[in-house]
């Protein structure tokens, strides 16, 4: 057996993709929500009984490793991206 | 056959869930994202190249028909969630 190769490009670094989810936690109150719920329903969209408004983050990182990958973006998270007293986040590393 | 019933609920109201994600088109300029870029590099967070960020909406919808809900979403991000000149939206209905 070899061992896996520490990179397999061809010259041209490694990038991998991920998505960082930043929402609410539950019981944390969503003025903003709350505004555009009013506004749709004066838009004349009817049906929608709640909105809850969060953020997400798009993110390239150098590096073909998921799990090192994993790692950065929940210390990004806790250190920067969301607010863990109020918010919770979750992170995928899409490929 | 019979037809399907208009609500299968006992006597409490459906409730759907859905998330609408609204990112930026590719191009457009994202100064937050760069900010969060420079943010992260500071605080010793290495290996990100690229950050952009968007927003989510996770929406509670009357009625247990999710092909209205998306329609229903669909009009709701075109007219207030999403500025679709510079703005993609993804509406997904979670059950």
């Amino acid at each position: 057996m070899f061992p896996a190769p520490a990179s397999d490009s061809y010259g041209k670094p490694q990038v991998m993709k991920a998505r960082v989810t930043v929402t609410l936690k539950t019981g944390i109150l969503d003025p903003q929500g709350k505004a555009i719920e009013g506004a749709l329903r004066s838009l004349g969209v009817e049906g929608v009984t709640s909105v809850r408004q969060g953020k997400v983050f798009d993110i390239e990182i150098d590096g073909g490793d998921p799990k090192k990958a994993e790692a950065l973006l929940k210390e990004a998270a806790d250190k920067l991206l969301a607010n863990t007293v109020i918010e919770n986040y979750r992170v995928e590393v899409v490929g």
